[in-house]
C-alpha cells in the first residue's frame, strides 16, 4: 500500500470571473500544501465558475479559459506550488470539425492537471446531462479521455461530475485501467436531501470502479442554483472516510492507503466504456515510487444538517451570494406583517445583516391594524431599517383617471407598492426582495408587476407549509449564532406573523380559504402535480378531492405566464418555476380535459 | 416510371389541442382527396403541435397523443378517407429501460402513417436538434426506425424535420434502400433569408437520396416562433417542383413521376446510418401496381416574399396568433407619437383589424405638442380605440411620498404608464402589446415593469433601422389588401413619427443620440455582437469604434436581466433575446476586458 495526502478544495467561485478564481486556486493551493498535501483537487469549471450558460458558446471565453488553465500553471510554480498536482476545472475545446447541431467551437467542461508550470494532462466530461437544470449538449460536446497520473506510486484518475451519475464511461474505465484512486471535479447543485442520494452514489461508483474516490463539489449560491458543497471521500468499498460541510468553503484534508501501482510505463491505450463508446486511457507519471510512511492525520466527517436547517442554509446562501455576486450593498422589501415578506426579510438579516436591509410598510385602506404592528415588531426585534409609505393617496390618484373594479383593482395595489420599492431601489440601489412562495406563485396569486416586482425571490420555491415550518426552526434558534443565523436576542419573526391566518389584504376581509383551500392540502397536491408530473387520473388515485384536481390544475397552468416573468429565486427542490419547467404559453393543453 | 399526386398540409397546429388538430387532420385529408391526392403529409408533431416543451415530460400527455394517433386513423376511416394513406407527426414513446439522463418515459418525436383505419407503420425523428431554439436531447430519444410503404408501386420513406439538416442518419439509408420519394414532415422555424437556405439544402440532400423530397412545414406562430411554411417538392435531382406560400395555410398539391419500385416484399433489414448508429429499416407495401396513367396538373410554385415583406409578415403573424391562440379578443398599447409604438400599433391594426386595438395617449409634462399630435394622427389614419390618461398627477402622487432623481424619476415615468395600461387590461382583458425594439432592449433602454409590461412584444427582435424601413415599407403599401395587410385609404404610419428624431421624453430635450450612437451605427455592432458572437477584439479588428464596442458591450450584458423579464415577442433572427441567449445573470465576465 501506499500513502497520499489529499486535499479537496470546496470552494465558491464566481461565474466568469477567472482572475479572481485563479487568485483562489493559488490562495487555496498554499493552505492545502501548507497542511502536507500531495495532491489538491478543486471543482468542475472552477476556473470559469459554473454554470456558465451560453458564455461558453463565445469564442473569446473559451479562449480566455483555457489561458487561463495555462496561466495558472505558470503562477502555481512562481509561487513554489509547482510540485503539488493541482486537479481544477476550466472549459477547453475539442479539435472537431464544425458539424451542424454539435455547439459552436466544440467546447468541453474539461479538467487539467497542473504540475511544474505546466497542464501535464487534461480530461473532458464524457457523460453530458440535459435534463433538469441541465442544458449540456447546448453548451459541449463530449469528452473521450481518462488520464491516469501515478503519483507517489499510485494511479489517479480524473472524471467529472456526471460521469459519476451514469452507468458505463469513465467509473467502467477506470476499473478497467486498475486506478488506485478516482478524483471528481464536481458542480452538483442542492436539492432537499439530496445529501443521503449522493453519499449511495459516491460509494456505488467507488465499488465498480475499485478504488477510493474523492467527490470535491462546488459550494455557493449562482442565480437560481445553490451548491451545497458536501464534498466526500470514500474507501474503494465504499465506506465513507472524510466529508466537509455543507453550503460553506472548506479545504478538506484526508490522508489514505491506497494500493500501489503496477509497473507499467506511460502511454496510451482503448478502453470500451461499456455505453457504446470506446474511451483513450492516457497514462502519466509524476512520481513512481510510494512515500516514506507517515502518521496520518485524523479524518473530518462533518455531521449533515437535518432537513429544515438545510433548507434554511440553502436560502441564506443563495440570498448572500446573490447580492454579493451581482455587486449590490443591500436590500429592499415589502414588509406587510404577514409570514412570508416576515421569513423573507429574515432571511435576508441574516445573509447580509440586518444593518443592510431595508423595508417599506404600506399599508392600504384594507389593511389590519396588526399589520402595521406585526411589521413593525419584526423591524424592532431584528433592527433592520424602515420607512412607513401609505399606499391610499396614490391608489386614488390612479382611480381618478382609470375606473378599475374587483382583480383589477386588487392587482392595482399590488403594483403601486412595487412601483415604490423599485423607486427606492433605482434611486439608492437596494436589490428588491420579492416574498411570494411556491403555494401563491403555483396558483397564481400574485401580481404581474406588482408583488412579483424585484430582482430575487428567496422564497420561490418554499410551498406556504415549509414557510411556516421554517419560520417557527428559525425562531427556535434564538440566541445561537453561525454563518447562517444571525445571533438576534429574541425571536426575530414575530409571533402572530405565524400564528395569524394568512391574508393578502386587497379587499375587506379578504382570507386565503376564500379562494383556495387549505394550504397542507394544497401543498400535497402541488407536490404530486408539479413534482411529481402526475396527471388528472393518477391525482384523483392518488387520493386528491376530484374537484380540487381540477380547479388547481386549471390554476396552475394558468399561471405559467406570470411566472415566466417572475425574478430568479433559489431553487430546494426538483422543479422550481422557471428554467426547470418549460411549458408553451399559448397552449391549448388541459390536464384535466384529455 | 409510376405516377402519384401528393398533397402537402400546410398548416397551423394549436399546441395541446389534439381535438381541433384532429378535425383539422380530416378536413384537410378530405380536401386533399377532394383534390384526387394520392398521399397526404402533414406536419411534424402536427396532432400536438409544435413545440410542445415539458408537456412532452407528462405521462398523460404522451399518452393523450398516442390515442389521438389512433383515433384519427379510426376516424379517417370512418369518414370514408380511409384508403388514402396520410402521414402526420404525433409524440410516441420507444419502449426502452429508465435510464439516467433520458427524459422520462423515452418520448419519440414520431410520425405515423394511418391507412385504413389504423397505424399502418411508425418512425421517429433520429437526429435530435439541440441547439438555438431546440432543446430536443431534454425531451426526446433518438428513433432508429426507416419506414418505407410501397404506394402504387412507389416506395416512400419518411423521415422527421432535422434529419434533412444533419449528415448521414434517415437520408443515407434511403439512399442505401433505393426509395422513390422521401417525405418529411416539418416543423421548422422562421428567420430571415432561411427560405433560400432550406431551398437549398432540400435540393441537395433529394440528390443524396437520389429521390424526389417533399416537405411540409408548419406554419403560424407559437410564443416566440414563427413557423413560415415555405413547403416545397423538389425532383432527385434537386429541382423546384412545387412550393406553398410564406405564412400563409395551404394544401400544395403535386404530380409527380417517380420510378417504379423493383420486386421484394415487406420486411426488415439493418443499414449502417453513416452517422455512428444502424437504422432499421421497415418495408412495407399498402399497394404494388403502379396508377394507371393520368393527366397531371400544373404544379404550383409560390413566389418568395422580398425580405422586408417577409419579416412584416412573421410579425403580423405571430401577433395575430398569440392573441388568437391564448384567447385573447383585443389588445392595448401605449402610444407615443414615436414611430415604435406607430409600427407596433400598425402591425396590431393588420393583424386583427382596428377595431380591435386600443391605444393610450399618455402625455407628461416632458411630452412635446407634436408627440400627442402624432399619436392622434395615427388613431385616425387607422381608425382604432383611443383614450388619453395624462399622468403628471399620478407622478406628483408619488413624488409627495417618496423623493425620486435621475433615471430612478424618469423609471417612475415608464412605471406609471406601464401601470395604466396593465389595470386597463385586467379591467377589459385586452393583452398589453409593449413596443420596445431590439436596439434598446439590447442596449437597456427600457424600464422594468414600465415600457417592459406586458404580454407580447410584436418588435422585440427588431432592429431601431429595421424599424424605419418596415414603417416605410408599410406606407408605400398603402391601398394594397392582402391576409398580412389592411387596405387603409392613406399610408397608416404619419409621417412624422418617421421622420422626426427619436426620444423617449423622459426628460426635457431628451434625445436618444445623447446617450447613444446613430443607429446604423449601433445596429452594425449589436448585430456582430449579438448575432455573431464577436468578442471585442473581433469587433475592433471588424471595424468598430474601440470606444463604442466597450461602451456597447457593457450596456448590452448588463441589459440581460432586464431581458429575462421581458415577455415574449417574434423572431426573425437567430439570437433574440429570451430563449435564444442563455447568460447568468450572476456573472463577472466582461468582454471589454478578458
Amino acid at each position: 500500500m501506499a500513502q497520499l495526502r489529499i486535499a479537496l478544495a470546496q470552494t465558491n467561485p464566481a461565474v466568469g470571473d477567472l482572475a479572481a478564481n485563479t487568485d483562489k486556486l493559488i490562495e487555496w493551493t498554499r493552505r492545502a500544501t501548507g497542511r502536507g498535501a500531495h495532491l489538491v483537487v478543486f471543482t468542475e469549471m472552477f476556473l470559469t465558475g459554473y454554470p456558465a450558460e451560453d458564455l461558453v458558446l463565445r469564442n473569446s471565453f473559451v479562449e480566455a479559459s483555457i489561458a487561463a488553465a495555462e496561466a495558472a500553471a505558470g503562477r502555481l510554480a512562481e509561487a513554489g506550488l509547482g510540485e503539488t498536482p493541482v486537479v481544477v476545472g476550466y472549459v477547453d475545446r475539442a479539435r472537431l470539425a464544425p458539424r451542424v447541431g454539435q455547439p459552436k467551437g466544440a467546447p468541453l467542461d474539461a479538467a487539467a492537471l497542473l504540475h511544474r508550470g505546466r497542464v501535464a494532462v487534461k480530461t473532458a466530461k464524457h457523460h453530458l446531462p440535459n435534463y433538469g437544470v441541465f442544458d449540456e449538449y447546448r453548451y459541449f460536446v463530449r469528452g473521450d479521455r481518462l488520464p491516469i497520473f501515478r503519483l507517489h506510486g499510485v494511479d489517479v484518475a480524473v472524471a467529472v461530475c456526471e460521469d459519476l451519475w451514469q452507468d458505463g464511461g469513465p467509473v467502467a474505465v477506470a476499473a478497467e485501467a486498475g486506478a488506485g484512486l478516482l478524483v471528481v471535479p464536481n458542480a452538483s447543485p442542492y436539492e432537499r436531501e439530496k445529501d443521503d442520494v449522493r453519499l449511495a452514489l459516491v460509494s456505488r461508483r467507488a465499488r465498480e470502479a475499485g478504488c477510493a474516490l474523492a467527490y470535491a463539489n462546488q459550494v455557493g449560491g449562482q442565480d437560481e442554483l445553490v451548491f451545497d458543497g458536501d464534498s466526500i471521500i470514500v474507501s474503494a468499498s465504499g465506506e465513507l472516510v472524510a466529508r466537509a460541510a455543507q453550503f460553506t468553503e472548506e479545504l478538506l484534508v484526508a490522508d489514505l492507503e491506497l494500493p500501489e501501482a503496477s509497473p507499467g510505463g506511460p502511454g496510451t491505450f482503448e478502453v470500451d466504456a461499456g455505453d457504446g463508446t470506446v474511451i483513450t486511457v492516457e497514462r502519466v507519471e509524476l512520481s513512481a515510487r510510494p512515500l516514506e510512511p507517515y502518521e496520518p492525520e485524523p479524518p473530518v466527517i462533518a455531521a449533515h444538517l437535518d432537513d429544515t436547517a438545510e433548507v434554511y442554509s440553502a436560502l441564506v446562501l443563495a440570498v448572500r451570494d446573490y447580492v454579493a455576486k451581482n455587486g449590490f450593498q443591500s436590500v429592499i422589501l415589502g414588509l406587510s406583517g404577514g409570514i412570508d415578506s416576515a421569513l423573507t426579510a429574515t432571511i435576508a438579516s441574516d445573509a447580509i445583516g440586518p444593518e443592510r436591509v431595508h423595508a417599506v410598510l404600506m399599508p392600504s385602506v384594507y389593511s389590519s391594524e396588526h399589520s402595521l404592528a406585526d411589521a413593525q415588531e419584526l423591524v424592532n426585534r431584528q433592527g433592520i431599517n424602515a420607512q412607513i409609505v401609505p399606499i391610499a393617496d396614490i391608489v386614488t390618484s390612479f382611480e381618478k383617471d382609470i375606473h378599475l373594479t374587483g382583480l383589477a383593482a386588487e392587482n392595482l395595489q399590488a403594483r403601486v407598492r412595487g412601483m415604490i420599492l423599485m423607486g427606492l431601489s433605482n434611486q439608492h440601489g437596494h436589490l428588491v426582495l420579492t416574498t411570494g412562495n411556491k403555494s401563491e406563485l403555483a396558483t397564481g396569486y400574485s401580481t404581474l408587476y406588482g408583488d412579483s416586482a424585484g430582482g430575487f425571490a428567496p422564497i420561490k420555491d418554499v410551498l406556504k407549509t415549509l414557510v411556516w415550518k421554517l419560520a417557527r426552526w428559525r425562531n427556535a434558534q434564538v440566541g445561537l449564532s453561525s454563518p447562517f443565523l444571525r445571533g438576534f436576542p429574541r425571536p426575530p419573526i414575530p409571533e402572530n406573523s405565524i400564528e395569524k391566518e394568512p391574508s393578502a389584504e386587497l379587499r375587506p376581509d379578504q382570507r386565503d380559504t376564500d379562494s383556495l383551500p387549505a394550504y397542507d392540502v394544497l401543498d400535497r397536491l402541488l407536490d404530486d402535480y408539479v413534482e411529481k408530473d402526475m396527471g388528472s387520473a393518477e391525482l384523483i388515485a392518488a387520493g386528491h378531492d376530484p374537484a380540487l384536481v381540477a380547479r388547481v390544475i386549471r390554476l396552475v397552468d394558468l399561471a405559467e405566464y406570470k411566472r415566466r416573468q417572475y425574478p430568479p429565486g433559489p431553487k430546494i427542490t426538483p422543479k422550481n418555476f422557471g428554467r426547470d419547467r418549460r411549458l408553451p404559453i399559448t397552449n391549448r393543453w388541459r390536464e384535466t380535459t384529455p
